[in-house]
């Protein structure tokens, strides 16, 4: 029952999410990023969220995201460690170019402007870096880049994500309108 | 520009906002919610963001949200401290009627499911509860109830909401869109 606190929170759900989750009850996936640990928060895929998602993710020192882009909105809350925003603006280019690089670090906030190239990586040789992430209109359509001289024509569609992989042949969830 | 970071948050934003911010140096207003410290770490009205808004609030022991409720997604990531989540559910009544009692603590996840009421409030006498607000579709539309026998069709509609008060004659910034 949806009334009922569990650590369900990592299944894919087709009959709803319990209302209030622990979230170190919810299990953490390995995936294909070196250093990267994910936890959905609050996911399309996988609990039926429709406009928004939520992920909590760990980046090891010398670990990150890919360079990629999208077309949804991206918001990050850095909860602990600091690290590097490389971010390439220079969209109306045929590749990204050098990124303009930014420091992060704990209680920062930033958001990737729509479409911009990016990467997130944890330039602190001795700490992790805890950051919350924010998109909107999920699931995400990642393209994702080899590096900042590729054509933006030929990055690569990831899509699911690694996360929504086991996800992603179930149908979210029908919700109730008032 | 967009390239520095600087503590330029609070802003009502006509002209895009800094790529990273502190969040330390974002101004908390005060509002007529007592207890309440809101801080927009992400905002529609405040910032030009279209899909996603993200707030910071810390409520004072004894204090919390009014009952209300809206109709976009929202999840809360509580960071500190616990209180109880006030939920009525039965939006096919008149009125929303005695609430549901959920328990929240540090590091746990909840969402209101949409139109249902709600309240969040601080029910530990010693500490503060802290938590992240993830909404859709700002800026939210707030009906507001006295108490939870009053008719949804007497709601009063809050909008703008307190914080975003300052900010409401200013349209939101023009995106490039790629
Ligand atoms: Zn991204
Ligand atoms: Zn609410």
């Amino acid at each position: 029952s949806a009334a009922v606190a569990t650590a369900d929170g990592s299944l894919c759900a087709t009959d709803g999410i319990p209302i209030v989750r622990n979230i170190s009850e919810i299990t953490q996936d390995s995936f294909p990023i070196p250093g990267l640990s994910h936890i959905t928060v609050a996911g399309a895929l996988a609990h039926g969220f429709k406009e928004v998602e939520i992920w909590l993710e760990t980046v090891a020192p010398g670990g990150g995201t890919p360079i990629h882009r999208h077309s949804c909105e991206e918001v990050f809350v850095v909860l602990k460690g600091s690290g590097t925003l490389y971010l390439a603006s220079n969209s109306h280019l045929k590749y990204p170019g050098t990124p303009q690089e930014f420091p992060i670090f704990a209680n920062s906030t930033f958001h990737i402007p729509v479409n911009d190239v990016h990467r997130v990586w944890n330039t602190n040789e001795h700490e992790g870096l805890h950051f919350l992430v924010v998109i909107s209109r999920p699931p995400m359509k990642a393209f994702i880049y080899d590096d900042w001289s590729m054509p933006h024509s030929a990055a690569k569609l990831k899509f699911p994500l690694f996360w929504d992989e086991k996800c992603y042949h179930q149908a979210p969830p029908a919700k109730d309108e008032l």
